[in-house]
């Protein structure tokens, strides 16, 4: 790659800093819909950054109803070269439990190297510094090495289908040879990582009532049904205290990794006792016996409760028998499961443990299939040597317990592998308070990118 | 009674009627911190009233610390006569959820010879009634039959101390031949009916806490305890789907009630059919097996969760494994359990329940216990009379699940027995929206009150 672009990238960093805290400032939360006009604000920053940078055919696509717009962009100057189809998201999640962050989420503040924001690092700062690279080689060169068509969504947090659908309905318009997407973390500090495999996730929200209105529990405890009581039992019924999954035929299709693969997760610099004491603060971890907490994230499906509400929850004593209450209830799936059999078998058993008394219904948000690629296309080398050469260490193969639906739609629908170069840390607290974003990764994940491009090209 | 009270009462009603919807204007909301001034307005307009209609020594008990002021009030110039100490309180339920009311719950409306408001029935429009009987005696013929003292309370919805230090320190002033509690319900409308039992209650928070602060469950599902999972596992392990709590001891001195009252409970116009349809409005009732419905409500034990929360419960997807969550618990307690005994129990079952990788605090709001009064004495006796001489029906006994702390109070300390008068409907929505108070029974509950105090002075 050139002096010219690499000095571009040095000297400003002050001025990217400042474009990506405003882009930070816009609180673009795809889940509230009281935010659209901030889902706007958002689309027309990227879109003005890719038109300024002098990328081509730059569209805001509307989608149909209320759907949040996508934004595509193309440069295909670089004829005999490969086509890279460029991946970020520009929604966040919502920042509550707003009193645990130390500064506001939505006004981006440094401190010790770290930019903390809602966003930070899921997915603006790393959405942002593709965009970076790009500008980079166009704003020195007029040129990039490579042909690129960038594919920016605002869906993501949400479990939205507007992507969906266009890929689907667009394969053409999106053919490349590989995406890049710049959405996941690296290992550990210091430790340039791709991330190889994806769980698959299904979204539900759960709902049981119970006596048409909130009963006296004087009056009625102990003859009238109690749908939080019932929330419990269906929940416990769902998960055991052995970390198993109860839903008849869950485990079906569910595999090991490859020996191979098992034993480079057991060369990572994974400690146990650290990882607990640092990242998750709890007094122990749990799960399924006979497989490493790493097997656990990555290889094994979970289920989880996001949350629940129900009842009297303010200060005080109010003797309340509810009417209703919901959880918000998620399975991880992996390779080879099928979501639309498990919601079957979801939807089937709780019913199943539904308690008398009590009426559920379950709601499907989304659902996304577990996705795996290959190490062993030249897409995926070329991103492990370009990291290589900017953080001067050997590029290590992870798996990630979370989900990434844009992964299987190019699967599926242009046929493409997906490059998952990522520069966030574990502890950048992503879809908790004071998410955060450590600023020499999202320097060196500009350089990585463009190096990417480079060797992509020779 | 006189002539004159009689017509007293019967010429007042609209003003009786303006008077009460006056008191329950205010939101005077005791677990609410936030409707402090409230509680002070109603304590004033109670005192007002009692001061106006002739009562003497009326006294705002302020109590120490935070606590809500309770009213004292006496006439004793009828020597030779029995004294009844007359209880009611001036705080209500906080009025959620709000969306679920036809008519705001501080705005009283009358709709078909009903007055909907929180508090209309539990328990400012009982306790107003106290209030009208008497002053129909002092305006007409400026005496009582019998001697009265008032002791009103403004914590009885929060579970506070006050009156229990009060009534402990003061047992010589409050000294009495019985109690009148106006703060229960007739079996059914047109039905008089004296309530001779009452569950006592243990009211409890429980919290679980996990992770340090919400993690990612994509990259933490598997390994991470999730606190709302705990809490589901600890609830469920507390009742069974049998409605038998499993709390090790809890049934020890659980006794069943004596034949011949058994036996005048299942002469009551109970249908569990309607009760179900009309009261309940959910699939089925439940409990446990063996037991009818008025019998798990009166006199078994329960276990009662009244609120639940924890993560993500807005519109949308966040997956997120919360550091903590939290619930409501009481459990009701039938004679001779010892609500100290039970704490301890549960207290340990909780910590017993508790899965790995979870911490719980369990923090004791309240505690009281059962109460039962033999249907044998002149004081219920009389009390049986009056209302039959309103309503022209013979009164029946019933019990309540419900708790009346202060009943328990009047007999440890005072040494005397409660007569449980009660004018609300079943179908009153305590607690709940769209409380109301039956208006015949308000003007019925004057007459009846007034028509005791001349049986006790014969």
């Amino acid at each position: 790659m050139t002096k010219a672009a690499l000095e571009y990238y040095q000297t400003n960093r002050e001025r990217f800093l400042e474009g990506l805290k405003a882009f930070l400032r816009i609180p673009s939360i795809s889940t509230l819909p009281e935010h659209k006009p901030d889902i706007q604000r958002a689309v027309e920053f990227v879109g003005g950054e890719l038109r300024e940078m002098g990328m081509k055919n730059v569209e805001i696509i509307t989608g149909t109803g209320n759907q949040n717009p996508l934004i595509y962009a193309e440069w295909l100057e670089a004829p005999g070269k490969p086509t890279l189809l460029i991946y970020g998201h520009y929604d966040v999640q919502p920042p509550d439990p707003l009193e645990e962050w130390l500064t506001p989420p939505f006004e981006p503040t440094v401190r010790n190297d770290n930019i903390y924001a809602r966003g930070a690092v899921d997915d603006k700062g790393q959405a942002y510094l593709l965009l970076k690279a790009v500008e980079g080689f166009l704003k020195t060169e007029g040129k990039l090495p490579i042909n690129v068509k960038f594919l920016i969504e605002g869906e993501e947090e949400m479990g939205g289908e507007h992507i969906e659908a266009y890929v689907a309905a667009h394969a053409d318009r999106l053919k490349a040879d590989a995406a890049l997407v710049c959405d996941t973390e690296m290992f550990a500090p210091e430790l340039p990582t791709i991330t190889t495999g994806l769980r698959g996730l299904i979204y539900t929200e759960l709902e049981a009532r119970g006596p048409a209105h909130d009963l006296h529990s004087g009056m009625f405890g102990g003859a009238a049904p109690n749908p939080i009581q019932a929330l419990a039992e269906i929940i416990t019924g769902l998960k055991g205290r052995d970390g198993k999954i109860r839903i008849p035929g869950f485990y079906k299709n569910v595999k090991h990794p490859p020996r191979p693969e098992l034993a480079s997760w057991k060369k990572l610099p994974f400690n146990e006792k650290r990882f607990l004491e640092k990242e998750v603060g709890a007094p122990a971890l749990v799960g399924e016996k006979g497989f490493s907490a790493l097997e656990r994230m990555w290889a094994r499906p979970t289920l989880e409760v996001h949350g629940i509400r129900g009842g009297f929850v303010s200060e005080g004593a109010k003797t309340v028998i509810p009417a209703v209450a919901a959880a918000k209830i998620s399975m991880r799936l992996v390779p080879e499961m099928n979501p639309r059999e498990i919601v079957r078998q979801y939807t089937a058993y709780v019913k199943k443990l539904t308690p008398k008394g009590i009426r559920t219904t379950v709601r499907v948000l989304s659902t996304a299939p577990a996705t795996l690629v290959s190490t062993q296309s030249r897409w995926i080398a070329a991103g492990a040597e370009a990291m290589e050469q900017v953080f001067h260490k050997k590029t290590v193969y992870m798996r990630s317990g979370g989900s990434i639906p844009v992964v299987d739609l190019f699967q599926k629908h242009v046929g493409i592998p997906s490059v998952m170069m990522g520069f966030g840390l574990p502890d950048d607290n992503l879809h908790a308070p004071n998410e955060k974003f450590h600023l020499p990764n999202f320097y060196r994940g500009i350089e990585s990118v463009a190096r990417y491009f480079t060797l992509l090209a020779q």
